[in-house]
């Protein structure tokens, strides 16, 4: 049952933004728009606007393992919103000293399960009058709803349980956990990067207990490697990347073309030599 | 006949940039760095650099379209710019309490005909020295003109009528306007944005005033639908878009190349159904 | 032998950045989180993240052509780092009053050649205790280690000197040099900018000198021409561009694609008509 819970969150100013808007169309721009008109003074940082379309999970992934590297007070805007205009909700997450505020539709169940939770609520965009517009899109809550609230939380106007009610549950997110057989971990593709680079759901802290970790992807067997440089260029490797996630990537090169992967592509890390 | 205007605008130091230069060159990051060189505290926001290549009519839909979400004072700089070196004027229009600064082109048509209108004012660079590089550029006048006068106007140094002379005319947008033909509006794509959605020249006012309107595209008849999740994932609909205009998506999907239509496809909307 | 220099430069808190990250993942707007937290005042301008992938080179290229265009004391940071997590050393350099942090793969070669040293400096990151994080990847130097110590230095905390060791090699850079051969250049295009021109590493000054230029690219012959609106749409042309580079291009079209040319293709100017 809901209990009232006060945000320890305090607005440091900086507003990230990620979305799956892209940066063809005005859409970005005209939120930051809406943004700095109520809140002249926000430092603005996107984060990214190239998560696959309509897919909240990756954003959520990327947004869990990248808030770490912002400030305390930040407040992260997480846009990827293929309900917009039906009625799902929107939700402010306080974790890590920073403020997460997105669709719930699983885009923060990765954020939610992996930092320390302060407190979550529930937008109620009726609850403050003159901060929303009186007309409100079906189909741009980014500029009508997220954009506002991001301008109210951010300048330290309102604060997040001024803004919503407090809530207990949500959408989990949409990425796979990893299973564990024995000596063996069993991931997907979550992710491929510009370089080509294959991300995976494998943690590192999973693959460091391994005495002897081998990986094998696509038929194939990938020495785990430190960094890219460790092998030629053009070869395949696999490592524990630098958001600390079994990675796999050619040398100077496209592993994702090279090897005709894609998301959801399964890979298998085994401590010891796999016999068949 | 020209008669002596001055601007009732009041710059508050935003400056939006719309060009089709995309962001794989740095372009857009040198005529960042020539309008801060000249004005540090200048507030930059993106509004696109997608704009397609040589379609100044693009950039002015848009802007015509986005201006309202930002604050009085903001300066729009628009630079799509084919004509580059060649004769065509600059102009500075004042509308709806902010400036635009883009090349007479019909870029700024759209943005004249749908705003109201505090002043044109033809760019005349010889006429403050000190303003523009002694060397200008026949093919970057983004860094060379544009940049330099935006710093003057949006820091305040220097107003529209001290950089031009008023002038009265201009080159009228390239996009076809619809046309009504008894219960019938005809009307064209004009973009299609990051997630392959259609947009219309169709405004939404013209939709409104139809008590059973029904969409024709590409030989079909869609429904018009307040937002994508009114239908199933990979369903096709019509809906009257966030920026009011008539809009062709496939939920969860990307309508363009889907139906296979391009910038130009015809979209004709009758009130009651069409009977042939 | 190295002797102890101190730079001259003042930091003025504008950061550029240049990599071949692309916008699609969040790697940019993290490592500006890492700058922004230990340096909130900085101002950040994008140069471009669209290098060619693992290519230092056109880094270099654009950096040394784009560096005039921004203010004294700028700090210009660059990341294509084929061989992070190596040896490889990272370099300071000072030149043309301003600061370049880059890794030394030849990116920093044509800034070097071209802009007047003030010094320059090999990083030392167990130098100074508190700047870098306890534990650094061996994959993301650009936020691990450059966007910490482009903080430090942008915001005058620390002077390159105090942060590394004067050093005097460097990596050259990777872009052939044109052949001067009697009456001819013989150079080759360097890169393709987002329009389809291609750009050579022709420098304009040695096409000025001619009396009578002729440019030859792929069998064809090409005129000389001061700006794309000197022909008509859809003809080839050269010109010595905004960067005073020799330029192939189609007016209002892509020359790249049309001509079905890449990077490294020859390109020959030669004083007076060529006769076979």
């Amino acid at each position: 049952m809901a209990h009232i819970r006060n945000a320890g969150w305090q607005a440091n100013g900086l507003v990230t933004l990620t979305t799956d808007f892209g940066l063809r169309d005005p859409f970005v721009g005209v939120m930051k728009g809406v943004l700095l008109a109520r809140f002249p003074r926000a430092q603005l940082i996107d984060l990214t606007h190239g998560i696959l379309a309509h897919w909240p999970a990756e954003a959520g992934f990327w947004l869990a393992r990248s808030a770490a590297y912002f400030s305390s007070g930040t407040l992260h805007v997480a846009v990827v919103d293929p309900g917009v205009g039906s009625s799902r909700r929107i939700l402010m997450a306080e974790a890590n000293d920073q403020l997460f505020l997105a669709p719930d539709n699983g885009l923060l169940g990765s954020v939610l399960e992996r930092l320390e939770i302060g407190g979550v609520w529930e937008l109620e965009p009726g609850r403050q009058p003159g901060i929303f517009p009186t007309r409100i899109s079906a189909t741009f809550h980014g500029r009508d709803l997220f954009a506002p609230a991001a301008a109210a939380l951010a300048s330290g106007e309102l604060r997040p349980e001024q803004l919503g009610k407090s809530c207990d549950s949500w959408v989990p997110s949409w990425i796979d956990e990893v299973r564990l057989e024995g000596n063996t971990i069993k991931g997907v593709v979550v992710t491929i990067d510009h370089f080509g680079n294959l991300l995976t759901n494998i943690d590192g802290n999973l693959v460091r207990r391994m005495a002897d970790p081998h990986v094998y992807l696509a038929g194939r067997t990938l020495p785990l490697k430190r960094t890219y440089s460790d092998v030629q260029p053009g070869d395949d490797l696999a490592l524990l990347n630098s958001f600390d996630v079994l990675e796999i990537a050619r040398a100077q090169g496209n592993a994702a073309e090279a090897l005709g992967l894609e998301r959801g592509a399964p890979v298998v890390v085994q401590d010891g030599v796999r016999h068949r």
